[in-house]
């Protein structure tokens, strides 16, 4: 693997969860892998879970870690090519991603899609020019588009808790007070069409997701039909992606409680967290012992390690 | 040992004194014990002695540590159980706290007093609340009532300095520009009170401390006649427990000067420091060779360090 | 080597040169060195490379890193002796520092020229207190008049790529949006003039640098006369040390570009970053093969890591 983009970059998922698996049954076995190699994680946007989590792996595995906020350790990155820099940016990517290339072995960048640029969202533009000028491998910790630690994680966790070959995993739509970005459904949409489950994704009209991450899973609007005999409920909320950014519904409705939960074959419920508790899901479902989120945010260490093991098995 | 919050949660204060001193004649004899241990720094509040001297006491017993500044890394944690999650905080403590957990092995964690809601700093929301959900123990770095790491340096401290078997300690309250906590005073009256010493309060009206912490002190409102034949004057502003939170006083005939420490048996000074020089203290006290305030603080290093030993002895 | 704040901190240039070049070739040799050492970084301002670099040179020779910035991890330290701390300053250096020095064996600190005030400025009041009250060996990671770790940098560099024995060594001033303090072009100068080479300084009239640090160097306000022959350019911004801290030119004719560039025997082009491209320099410049800027910032951890060794060996 050379860097951890999508799961594009993962040649093979199946070994991929294995070895994540056994990074969790025996955590420090690889502890000289990581010797003297630096993991550096910068972060345009607020972070706990992978934050910790990916921080954790490393140190698991040996390797030093070096963490930056990006816009409060440091200044603002011009990421345009060609720019005339004599406005608020003090740093192009160019340079900015090139230098912490020379004192880094592997970079893991967290950039948020801003909602308002549909355009550049689209074109990643800050992992991009990360990928582009850093001159070593590149760890999503979230882009504008993809958060694919979490859905590894995802993977792995329902690979724990599964109880049939090919269990049924409903993602669903849940209301928020604040504009999210699509990059978690996306993200575990493309990780599920790669993996054996019979997926479905379950919002209002509107929400439709992009095609491409989308692919086969079965859509409906209707969420109760959804629910029904599912072994995995993903709750999850996104802002529109057609209506670029906006808000169209809260509609409670939509909130993920326990009479739902009855519909299906009695369920696991996930989040990637955080989560707005009784705007997204009642307390009655979170606090049931249905419940695998924190067991699931516990396995993002494992992810992490597990992604970390393969890039420095390749550097 | 399964928590720091109190003094109450030390089973032997004698031999964690002794164990602190061991540690600082010989810092890096148990650094096998932490090992593939990491600790969680969260930090709801500036800190410089606690965020340091914490992270160098784990680094000395061998741990990894991670630390995060809640508001600027990550973002607010809802505290209110059945809270409705639609305004400003976007993640519950009950996931925050269990996922730090699933991180950590022993998390510390400081948030301060509001001042403002009387009620809830009593229950120590913050802190109480990662106790109930972390799954791991949590040693305070501060809470709204207390100050325990502090409290052990202090007793380390005067372990060290006292010339006499049973000591005179002072707490004497000083004139300060802002409204500050009660914790410091709280926990040093509430560690005074488990030592052999003599131990007196002095403040004036209206600045009377809880009666728990109080205990068996003497209290006076008279400074100069506490100060007579001091071994030890510990100085400390704190606002109004009964008028919670506000400001009764900046009189300056409450600032410690030379001319008051010459009313001692050779008092050593201490303070926890920060401290506002020429209005708690005069810089000839601060300045004295009678003033410990430097090795007080350095002390932080070996209390943090005998705490985390008995910590990760028990886990 | 009891400090590292200017060059005449260092012993012998020649010597410390080659030490940075050989812990470049065997970055890992003397990682028993700094073991159960611990390396403070204290910011009072932003820092990408300082932060990374030096971190990373910690870590090669075995330190524990404690990375503080000043005034969001804790709160502001009041620098004037006799202060009555009556107002926001919580914390006067003299207790901060001395305490800081009870937890670290090295401490960095990193504190700009405020532009206003040049009395303090000149008396480099922040390191200065620091190098009085901290009790352990400061090292500069930049100082309102110098930034020697740059510095070293920057010979190191011109060691590495001079193809002639004693080469032309260009320092120019270029444009920029904002004021920016002397240190950098101070600092080189210092250092250049410590070396062997041909040095020269261009500016704009009014960009006069203090005499102390221009010694001998041949000073012109013509730009492209400086370039002739010049194998290396050195370019970077500065606001006026005589009109101090204002901007008298923006005048983009000072902007370093190709065409500049052919004046020079194939210069290198050299700037400490970050750097306003197309302002200071144009892309088809830093674009271009001759530019080292890359490379000399990855040289900021062998400049670190030799002065640590240094300091390492002496406590």
């Amino acid at each position: 693997m050379k860097q951890f983009l999508s799961v594009k970059d993962v040649p093979n998922l199946p070994i991929l969860v294995n070895e994540a698996l056994s990074q969790k049954r025996n955590p420090f076995a690889n502890k000289q892998l990581g010797k003297n190699k630096t993991l550096g994680l910068l972060f345009f946007n607020a972070s706990l879970r992978t934050r910790l989590s990916t921080q954790k792996a490393a140190q698991n595995l040996g390797m030093e870690v070096m963490v930056m906020n990006v816009s409060q350790d440091s200044w603002g990155l011009e990421m345009q090519d060609g720019a005339i820099m004599d406005g608020d940016k003090a740093e192009h990517v160019k340079e900015g991603a090139a230098v912490i290339g020379q004192y880094c072995d592997i970079i893991g960048v967290r950039s948020f899609a801003s909602l308002t640029d549909k355009e550049k969202d689209i074109q990643e533009e800050v992992i991009s020019q990360f990928v582009k000028y850093a001159g070593v491998p590149i760890i999503s910790l979230e882009s504008a588009l993809r958060h694919p630690l979490q859905s590894l994680t995802d993977v792995i966790t329902i690979e724990e808790y599964k109880t049939k070959q090919k269990p049924k995993v409903v993602l669903t739509w849940a209301p928020h007070p604040k504009a999210l970005p699509q990059a978690v459904p996306n993200s575990f949409a493309e990780w599920m069409n790669a993996s054996q489950v019979d997926f479905v994704i379950t919002h209002p009209e509107g929400y439709e997701l992009d095609k491409e991450f989308v692919g086969n899973a079965k859509v409906t609007y209707n969420q109760k039909q959804a629910f029904e005999g599912a072994d995995f409920i993903y709750a999850k909320n996104w802002s529109s992606y057609t209506s670029y950014g906006q808000i169209l519904s809260k509609d409670p409705a939509w909130t993920v409680n326990a009479e739902k939960m009855k519909l299906t074959d009695n369920a696991k419920f996930m989040h990637c967290l955080p989560v707005r508790r009784n705007v997204v899901v009642m307390d009655e479902v979170l606090d049931s012992p249905n419940s695998i989120v924190i067991p699931q945010a516990g396995n993002r260490v494992w992810a992490a390690q597990a992604v970390l093991k393969q890039l420095l098995s390749s550097i």
